[in-house]
């Protein structure tokens, strides 16, 4: 078999949301790669090597795994969610881009898989019925200005938005930033829903406003989501409210 | 067992996509109920009932699985790609909304797939790798002055842009009135692409710009997705070239 390049995403979370797709790249695979706590969740299969890597050298990995595909070898980047959405494939393209000239003929197939926001919002209700954007919080690679101009596009032009990379150790209080930032914008009653390591066990689903959310509830494990101004709430007997986006706008 | 309601995503196309999750659910549901081809899409299964109803009647289907729930029955509500995204879920949680109040009791669970807009950036390359908003250009559910202000925060913020519902037999025009719109507020080297029936037979993949895409090619079953600022283009020899939208902004 000639090289060929897997960029699979595992959804979030468990097995529930792999979908056969990613299921039989992974079980072709002869090397599997990606950041350390995804590497872990692909079952081991004897004589395939798993090689796990730390979080921020997404670039290395795509080299790493570009020149075993190069070599002939069938490999598996894989990411949790989906690696279209702020993750792998963007980054292997981008090493394809600016390295070997022969590395445009390799055979590299992105398989979407469900993504944090996705999962977020089947356990919300259905926030994302109507229009959305989805923004990264992370200021690694762009500078805040950035995203506090897309986080006011979006506030103004009423859009249910989805936060990604909302905190980190080295930049806390950037969701504190958004926040207030928001609340500047947007009416105290917008709903908030944190999203807490969605499809694990320790999941925790969280619903406030802008005015009631706590940013300290917010880690590197939160999907952050603020509704629009369609967007409503269903109060339930047992707690667990429903909020959705109504399909109709004026 | 008592009632049961599932809003299963089938995603785009084949089963590649059908999550292990949604597979379950279609397993247990003892009524299938959803836009005809979409239920079309779910393997017969004896003892299962399956109601296949026309296009733009979501409440209707939306009530007749919440009477079935409430009548002890299992229910999946079927729609493609994900219900989250612009379709089942919402209609079913405003049908809760205005309907009984002992519908909020019931056991309502929102099955997530891999939305259109995802595949079709699989068949891209990456281009949702940044910032990126979704949009759908159906003016049946709010006005279009609302979609043409939504676009132009979309252009002004640099998001890469994921259209829905582009074109209908109804408003088979309104997608040259967006490419206008947007290409007096971006440069006309901008890329476009547009996925036709993805994950189908007829699947077709055509990239283009916003100078020269040629909005003749969209119909109903297209999804169009337009690049921000740092969408790149990697040219290949075979012709079926790549774009991805680079992590780093500035």
């Amino acid at each position: 078999m000639s090289g060929r390049l897997y960029i699979v995403g595992l959804g979030p979370g468990d097995t529930r949301w792999l979908t056969p797709e990613a299921q039989e790249a992974l079980s072709l695979a002869q090397d599997i790669i990606g950041y350390a706590p995804y590497v872990e969740r692909v079952p081991k299969r004897l004589g395939q090597n798993q090689l796990a890597s730390d979080n921020r050298v997404e670039i290395d990995r795509a080299h790493e795994a570009l020149e075993r595909v190069s070599a002939g070898r069938v490999v598996a980047v894989v990411s949790g969610g989906d690696p279209g959405v702020f993750t792998m494939a963007a980054a292997v393209f981008e090493a394809v881009d600016a390295g070997a000239p022969h590395w445009r003929d390799l055979d590299i197939r992105v398989m979407p898989g469900v993504s944090a926001m996705q999962a977020a919002a089947a356990r919300f209700g259905a926030p994302l019925g109507h229009d959305f954007c989805a923004i990264s919080l992370s200021d690694n690679l762009k500078p805040w200005t950035l995203i506090e101009k897309r986080l006011e596009h979006a506030a103004r032009g009423d859009f249910v938005i989805a936060l990604y990379n909302p905190a980190s150790k080295a930049r806390p209080t950037r969701i504190v930033d958004a926040f207030t930032l928001l609340r500047s914008l947007l009416p105290g009653d917008r709903f908030v829903g944190l999203a807490k390591s969605i499809g694990r066990e320790k999941e925790e689903i969280i619903l406030a406003t802008l005015d009631t959310v706590d940013p300290a509830q917010v880690d590197m494990s939160t999907l952050v989501m603020i509704g629009a101004s369609g967007t409503k709430h269903i109060p339930r007997e047992n707690g667990r409210d429903w909020i959705y986006t109504a399909r109709a706008a004026s």
